[in-house]
């Protein structure tokens, strides 16, 4: 197995010597180091350039280093191929973090009282009991499930929705679009964690803004896409919803000029809500390449039809 | 029995209530209607006057309604009177929501996200792994106990203090002023919820904040006489510690013109991390009633020299 690097090379220069001490028989080599093209069975990447793909005649397998596979140009990737997306637990741990953040700052206030405290009022205001604080997730892989157990550690009524259908214990799951404005109905907070496909660009938009109860808010952890952003700022500012805690936006680093910025409904995270780290992907990545090399099923594998 | 209710009427009257659906023998006066004084065996109070404790000759138990019972003149409680305080999983599970709440802001770094935000400023910054951000819990009651917990499901690194020596799966203890400074050394967040006796009045004060390591944070959900205002304002603007989330302050509702208010490492809540819901108060009230009934150890029994 001949393995190249193709992202950023001060991480691969970790990983490289992680891979030595592993596996000594694997090569690993860092672009643009690449030697023979033609002795490269694996790709280790974040993005991909159809070009690159085309010049590696014997490629078995792609390793991404992120969760999600949308910076990847699927349809490029040949059939005998397998394209594989970074599952570790630790990236599901920090998205829990996030949503659990996001939801009881929501749940108990403090944007209210952030304002309040802008105009010196100390004004006591009591949330309602946890069970009755409806919360709902889109998208049920692994990551939504994980946030889910999150959420559910603090007694919250959770929902579930995805395409297809799913089955959580003490989760009310929900499936495909005609179960979607059901889903929205009742939800005082709405989680996307959805991966971003064709069929989910713009999902997020005055059709489920409107759905959505009034005053609920939104937890955008997906990617910026999934956002139709003029429809947001339009349903915050009629009051429609009444938070955003968005860690992604259509266009990263956020435009200087973008309204979102200082709107007092929106709060901005710079995409940190999940990232991979370098320990905690080479886990990942050395459980992969030694299923690999027993013939073993991979963990997060893509459907390379459906692109996640 | 004959229950004397001496606090807030509109709650009372709903008290009143359940107590007459629960027990149908039970006499439950509500202040000022308090009859025959001679004939008064419980009290349920919020706050006491040592005058009315002198009026009631027959008086076996009081049932605060609060966690805590510093409101109450516990030098005037006579020593054949049990003092009982309000113990509910109801109150723990809404201080343990704030606790997370405090410190899932912290280590994931929002207050520099809201500050960066001000600048439109998108520059992501990477916490570190929850298992090596030091979390420590002054005060192990039930409530202590609740909140670590709560904190361990995110799998911080957790560490106790309190005036006598615990034992807590997974909690690094520490006892007493000997071990104060140990439990200090390390801690990125301090999270105070201990009783407001004359021994932890001031408590947080220069010397606890000079133990800390250099931008630590403060959450206070204890009392606001817990901590000596001046000193952490001190503290926070030397740098010495980088954020205090408070939910108590000496003075209650703050003073319009107090420096929390408009300090840029200061976030406040009015009181509002437990409280309790009548519902949930009901439901401990009920317990320890029949518990009286039935002879049996109540469920938070103060012990008067202690004042906890």
């Amino acid at each position: 197995m001949v393995i190249l690097y193709y992202s950023e090379p001060k991480r691969g220069a970790h990983w490289q010597q992680q891979i030595k001490a592993a596996f000594p028989n694997i090569e690993f080599r860092l672009w643009p180091d690449h030697g023979d093209l033609n002795e490269i069975t694996a790709l280790v990447v974040w993005q991909l350039k159809p070009e690159l793909l085309a010049q590696l005649p014997n490629l078995e397998v792609i390793f991404t280093v992120s969760a999600g596979v949308d910076q990847i140009p699927t349809e490029y990737v040949p059939k005998n191929v397998t394209l594989v997306r970074m599952i570790n637990t630790d990236l599901e741990q920090q998205l829990t973090e996030y949503a659990c953040m996001g939801v009881l700052n929501i749940y108990r206030g403090l944007p209210l009282f952030n304002a309040q405290q802008r105009n010196h009022l100390w004004k006591p205001w009591y949330c309602k009991p946890a069970n009755q604080f409806n919360v709902g997730v889109m998208g049920l892989g692994q990551q939504g499930k994980a946030v889910l157990r999150g959420l559910q550690q603090f007694h919250f009524n959770c929902k579930g929705w995805a395409r297809s259908q799913h089955n959580i214990e003490g989760v009310d799951c929900f499936a495909g679009a005609k179960e979607l404005n059901t889903f929205l109905s009742d939800l005082d907070v709405l989680i996307c964690l959805l991966p971003l496909t064709a069929e989910t660009k713009g999902i997020l938009n005055q059709d489920i803004f409107t759905d959505l109860p009034q005053g609920a808010s939104l937890i955008n952890m997906g990617r910026g896409e999934h956002v139709n952003e003029e429809d947001l700022i339009e349903a915050l500012n009629s009051d429609q919803l009444s938070y955003a805690l968005l860690d992604v936006a259509c266009v990263e680093p956020l435009p200087e000029q973008h309204t979102f910025w200082s709107h007092p409904k929106v709060q901005l995270t710079p995409h940190i809500a999940g990232i991979t780290r370098p320990e905690a992907g080479f886990i990942s990545l050395k459980e992969n390449i030694e299923r690999w090399q027993k013939g073993l099923p991979l963990l997060g594998v893509v459907d390379l039809k459906q692109g996640y």
